[in-house]
């Protein structure tokens, strides 16, 4: 068998990162012979994630095909989320927990998708199923990763999957989730320090929708007004980002972690398609309110992607 | 939770017929609301299994958005081998083990492919991993799709995991499967009843291979000369097929489940890509002998597919 690299998407955020290193971890286990890559740099979230658990990042990819032959992913499977050279290699496992798209093979896998809040959650089950133990501090990456994903339990993407693994995690790392999760979250938001292109594109994802190009971005705060205090050089990254990479249209979700709300910020066309979808205007800067979305997966793609149609 | 409908692939097989019986049951005892239906009438190795066993045919249904919202795919993915109103309806769940090709979903979902030899051998696991009995008629259906869809473990898709379902179903069932499996066996070969069209389009799938519709049909014997005395109402019938229904090629891979090997007829075109995906010239009949081949699935779609591109 030869060696095979696992990593999650571009623009890692913590449940890439880890997930790649936990399902790298449970293969080895199994017999497989894999390495836990990146196809980024961890972000600040995660690098407090790493740092307090000791453990390290991932070495970072920009292409698969020129080290090995066959990969697996974890928390993605959309090709233009992926390495730039998937098409060069053959995909042999995916765990995934978003939705199926742009994605196909020319032989039968490995594919692994539930509908829950978060990789490292399938990944707990399967730990048990295969009845091997989680290292204390996998653990812990492991249950950052759902604290990340699901904002403390917060978002509406949780399951009882996700709750439940959290626990197990939790009891494993011996960890106080609710104190950890909150500076963990707190240590993601410090948005001071970043340009405002890591900001609008840090955590971004490209999808296809109705023959558009549509990037979202979405970063998280404890005040929006962080955010919005840079509108314009936001706009202005954004429309870069629009015209270097041929994206139709940019949306930058701010979330509020302390109270769940969202605020949009809408650069390119169609405009109108995204006012459809929420169902409510742009403002004139280009903004709308969404209260109690804090969810790209379940809350943002699912109502563009029916609007698109 | 509303009713959801489980169902395989159109020309169901044996595989098709009972994976979406056993997954209906496991699910229903999980909690959901399913019942397991079929896109077309049990073929006559079916009709003996569930006669054997004393189950009862799964209705047939040609439509399901007027029944259902929701929807669970087994033994299938593509949207060409499905229901015909796939698009109107949202799948919740799949297992499967083919490759992934033509399916995409807008929301996340419950996705389980695994690459071995059939679908039942994943389920069986799945009981397992639930701690759910399979009932002794239900591991007779399972069974008998394994020894399908293997040929009696002597396909090269059999896996380790098929070889010990096997064994697991038929200490439950209570069955030798070597006699049983070539009793079933024989009584799908019994061509002299099936007309020339339920010959090449019994058990036929359609591909979309490098913008060509290719539709591969399957047929079992013990003798090859049964196949091909009747070869030119065979062409008849895939000439036909291919104008009523758009295809460009038809290929009918007779296997003879006695020596394992395989002869290949063709109609439509284009044929030299045929030629190349085999690495040899078809005779001046358009057929080529095939030894060693009974896998459409591993050994004919593969080299087709890399053919195309």
């Amino acid at each position: 068998m030869s060696k095979e690299l696992v990593f999650g998407h571009q623009s890692p955020d913590t449940d890439a990162i880890v997930a790649a290193k936990a399902f790298s971890y449970l293969q080895n286990q199994l017999g497989f012979d894999t390495e836990a890559v990146a196809l980024g740099e961890p972000n600040a979230e995660t690098n407090y994630v790493l740092n307090h658990f000791g453990e390290p990042a991932p070495r970072v990819i920009k292409t698969a095909a020129n080290e090995v032959k066959e990969v697996m992913l974890v928390d993605h499977n959309e090709a233009q989320q992926s390495v730039s050279d998937l098409s060069d290699v053959t995909v042999t496992h995916v765990v995934d927990h978003h939705r199926i798209a742009n994605f196909q093979t020319a032989q039968p896998l490995w594919y692994t998708a539930r509908p829950v809040g978060c990789t490292s959650t399938i990944l707990t089950r399967m730990f048990a199923d295969n009845k091997i133990d989680i290292p204390a501090q996998l653990a812990g990456l492991m249950l950052s990763a759902i604290v990340s994903d699901t904002l403390l339990l917060k978002s509406p993407t949780t399951t009882d999957e996700d709750r439940e693994a959290l626990r197990a995690l939790a009891q494993i790392a011996d960890i106080d989730v609710d104190s950890y999760g909150l500076d963990m979250l707190k240590a993601g938001t410090d948005l001071a320090s970043k340009s405002d292109l890591d900001l609008v594109d840090g955590d971004a994802k490209s999808f296809d929708l109705g023959g558009k190009k549509v990037r979202i971005g979405q970063v998280n705060t404890v005040d929006l007004d962080d955010v919005f205090s840079r509108q314009a050089g936001l706009e202005e990254a954004m429309t870069n980002e629009n015209s270097g990479n041929g994206y139709d249209l940019f949306l930058l979700l701010a979330t509020n972690i302390l109270d769940s709300n969202s605020e949009l910020l809408v650069v390119g066309d169609p405009k109108n398609v995204v006012e459809t979808a929420f169902g409510k205007k742009l403002d004139a800067q280009n903004r709308m309110s969404l209260p109690g979305v804090v969810s790209r997966k379940k809350q943002v793609v699912p109502p563009l992607t029916s609007a698109f149609e």
